[in-house]
């Protein structure tokens, strides 16, 4: 930690409850430096210096008048960049282990489940089936493909290959990963897609990833591809994935966020045969886990320097 | 290879149908040097040097007057041992790194399911549930026991380590794994289970380790934690077990391998809501990933040179 510490500045953490009670004493506990308080407007909004956010709602971030920062607890910063009139002040991330351990774990649990065939052993036992079902390549032969080559997409990268998959990244600038091939840039993306057997989504959500797996995209995907989206609902056509799995040109979908969450107790996707919906579990960030980022983030603003983990407001991530 | 190659000794394939005829294809054309033969016993058997065999029945072995050696396709040689009047020939198995990789992925797989409590995710998505479950601790926090230290132990054990689980091995004698914690023989048993979350076993079948999972070892284990046996049925007393997972001291079971294949359809595992079945596919031996070591393993008993992987009759594996 930087040797000027933060001398109680004010951190009005903004989070849906009850999260934003039990961040609020969690960190409180963990960095009594800090002064933090919920999301309260009737207090007295002149002290607060950073807004900790998940969603703030339109106009939030604008009644206060002496806002230093946003920091924004996920991995995205969508729902911070999408409102109208952000003040202009810098917006901060606080990528940290536990965050790409979690998530991770996820992208290893649900590639397994497809390589394995696991949904089908399942239906199997439903019907005292004993049968074993062929052909069944080993991760050596299975070409899975990451979209986002970020802190989380590489972490995911290094494990799979680890496991023993192929496994290629693709995302907007070129990144460089031994053992792991490198796709960049929108002429490159129907390449990647076309070798993608399981394709996973770890994109920021911005202009140009919005409804990026669109009919087209899915469509160089080989027949009976299945897709992971753990990132943003955004970046899915949900009416052409729908489409794709009904046709069996994808085979399934492991979807962790959505357009609306929580999802809407109507929406085809809950009852579909071939898609598994978690309730954007994959990577929740702990108190625990955010708070030495959190510091050392506070402190390089009240230090004048600029934290590891800038967004930028053109690149949208 | 070794310089001196088979020349045409004749090794009869003992499998199953449709396994057998798939098997004897395959490594014909793989190994052309060497002679296979489905098994019929109607045939001139005094021209068979040896056997590959999965489950033999009682007395087929001893109608082989030249039978030079025994070679099991499997990780365990327990289908074998336990034949009465077993020839007094040398056995040998056949470890290869497919065999390894394929138990590792169902290792991971099954681990990772219960560590993330997915089978509560599907069942929450059947009754179109939005909620997180907690607490959802991280690998790091989780305490996985391997019992048995073996070839497919020692795999998996690395491969668990390598995604950021506690991981401890349990085994008959002493092993050494960098960062992994070793316990053996029976006076750490107890010690062993008490710490597993998640406990797997890869034993081998012998006498010292049938119904070694009985109600006093799963006893031992903390509450609510859960089994998977990818190695033998033998290895877990299953009355024992069903109590433990009706009274929820155990709260899961992820089972490939039956005392009776297939699962009798009466059994009580198929439809309880906490037992995942799958038909022994953990870890399929494939002709190709097979030919190499069993070609090597020939050799050698041609050459009168001792193979890598013979099977210890006393020890019984």
């Amino acid at each position: 930690l930087p040797d000027s510490a933060p001398k109680h500045p004010v951190i009005a953490i903004h989070m849906p409850e009850p999260w934003g009670a039990f961040f609020c004493e969690h960190l409180s506990k963990k960095l009594p430096d800090i002064n933090f308080r919920s999301w309260d407007t009737s207090g007295c909004l002149d002290e607060i210096s950073y807004v900790l956010a998940v969603q703030p709602a339109e106009g939030d971030l604008n009644k206060l008048p002496n806002l230093k920062a946003i920091i924004v607890i996920g991995a995205g910063a969508d729902h911070v960049l999408c409102l109208k009139n952000l003040p202009d002040v810098p917006i901060a991330r606080l990528p940290q282990p536990d965050m790409r351990q979690r998530m991770t774990e996820y992208i290893l649990l649900h590639v397994l489940r497809i390589h394995r065939q696991q949904q089908q052993y399942d239906k199997q036992q439903d019907e005292k089936t004993w049968k074993m079902l062929f052909p069944q390549p080993t991760a050596t032969e299975r070409n899975i493909v990451i979209l986002g080559a970020g802190y989380l997409g590489r972490h995911a990268a290094v494990a799979l290959k680890n496991i023993g998959f192929q496994v290629s990244l693709w995302s907007r600038r070129s990144s460089d990963l031994e053992g792991i091939k490198s796709f960049h840039g929108g002429k490159q993306l129907q390449q990647a897609l076309s070798k993608a057997e399981i394709l996973i989504s770890l994109l920021p959500l911005t202009p140009q990833t919005d409804k990026l797996l669109s009919t087209e995209a899915l469509s160089c995907l080989p027949k009976g591809a299945a897709i992971i989206n753990a990132s943003r609902g955004g970046i899915v056509d949900d009416d052409a994935l729908l489409r794709s799995l009904d046709t069996e040109h994808i085979s399934a979908a492991v979807l962790d966020a959505f357009t609306i969450e929580p999802l809407p107790s109507d929406h085809p996707y809950w009852e579909h045969p071939n898609v598994t919906i978690t309730p954007h579990c994959a990577s929740a960030a702990t108190p625990e886990a955010v708070a030495p980022i959190l510091y050392e983030t506070v402190a390089k603003f009240e230090n004048n320097q600029s934290p590891d983990f800038l967004v930028s407001r053109t690149a949208g991530y």
